[in-house]
């Protein structure tokens, strides 16, 4: 860099990224105040063990997933390969914590008796993560630390895209449909009084959405796409000449 | 039109299009299986009556809707203005459907004496189906008999896109939550041993997660995308010219 200050973030797109991380912050906030409120709680070793799940899953494959979708977005005049470093790193992080969430159902299914993998929220979240694993993966592969040739890195690139928004999508629907199964199970007497605890509950619900939302507008808005910096584009147009039309990356993620 | 053959269809999309459709009519049939075989079929006049809002729902809000989507890479070779009303027909008769849906389950309820709108399903379902009657207001408006600017519907444009593919999420998501609601008030003691209408609901919900995608895959890709016909391109040229800068209508929707 020339040390000239960076170009201003497009107009709105600081105002939608803070609104995001307000409702991140408040859907995190809003899934502890349920289950400590109404659930008794999270711990480990006890029967509250289940209630881990949850969170960790909210606070995984929501909100840091939804923050890892939109670092380009953010910190758009910083080196491509900081921010691909802190995308990986946020998506590994993720799973992390969303394994630490399915061992705790798991777990707590052993002990309570409870059968494993028969309800739609089950199948849905288990393909989720799995795809997203094996999303995390191929990104390494093709992006961190590159072994495919640069055409084939273009030709995965806009897949890699939709499967992560899609993921991202499939990962808030799974919680959707986690709230609603914890609801039946624990409070279908009641439910249908509008309760506080289901009034909450479907709050987080509302919130969830809210929060795809905001990430989802500001992931698709063209003109807030990630520009290439003018090393990137000078170093795009060297390999383009030294491989006969191809480019290493293309200009925005 | 000169009388030359259109140019063919980008390579991948028919395949893509065909699989959608065989999709859809496959979750149709799910959903008619469901009811007839475990739910004691559909009758407006009788106990029966909930079973009409499935699959009105589905119908409406997952197939006609994603088809609805589809009409501007399907007819890329015809005349905008006919795709158009196409588009809006799809979206009314989805809307209409929709409608005989919600009144099923709200007479359903009363007869029952059961609460409404308490639950997350009922809060998602009813917001995207207002939302999805108001875009399509807002898309009659602007696009079909247009009273607004052109600058207006260039602005409005990429909102109606973002927008209508959201609500197209939103209601697969709404009707994954009807279902777990319908199999934990109607099978709650033997869903976990895998009986076979909880492992054919759940089929329907990965269906509609299929379809989904397939739909949502051809919308997003970016080069199978309508292009314009030539004269829209001279017509856009004119009134370009006409009116300082301003487009009628962007290349491809």
């Amino acid at each position: 860099m020339d040390g000239a200050p960076p170009p201003p973030s497009p107009a709105g797109l600081s105002a939608y990224v803070a609104v995001s991380q307000l409702l991140g912050l408040t859907l995190l906030a809003t899934t502890g105040a349920w289950l400590g409120r109404y659930r008794g709680g999270v711990a480990w070793h006890s029967p509250l063990q289940f209630n881990a799940h949850p969170l960790c899953m909210v606070l995984a494959m929501v909100f840091l997933q939804g923050d890892a979708l939109l670092v380009y977005r953010v910190f758009r005049h910083e080196a491509k390969r900081s921010t691909k470093a802190l995308h990986a790193l946020l998506h590994g992080l993720a799973l992390v914590i969303a394994l630490v969430g399915i061992i705790a159902v798991f777990e707590s299914h052993r002990t309570k008796g409870i059968p494993d993998m028969y309800s739609l929220h089950s199948w849905c979240g288990m393909a989720t993560f799995v795809l997203y694993l094996l999303q995390w993966f191929l990104g390494c592969g093709f992006f961190l630390f590159p072994s495919a040739s640069f055409s084939l890195r273009g030709w995965y690139k806009p897949q890699h895209i939709f499967f992560g928004i899609t993921l991202f999508i499939l990962s808030i629907t799974s919680c959707l449909l986690g709230i609603t199964e914890m609801l039946l199970f624990n409070i279908s007497d009641s439910y249908s009084h509008f309760v506080p605890e289901g009034i909450l509950a479907n709050t987080l619900g509302v919130l969830l959405v809210a929060f795809g939302l905001v990430v989802g507008y500001v992931l698709t808005r063209e003109e807030w796409k990630r520009p290439p910096l003018a090393e990137e584009l000078a170093l795009s147009m060297d390999f383009k000449t030294l491989t006969e039309g191809e480019s290493p990356d293309g200009g925005s993620q």
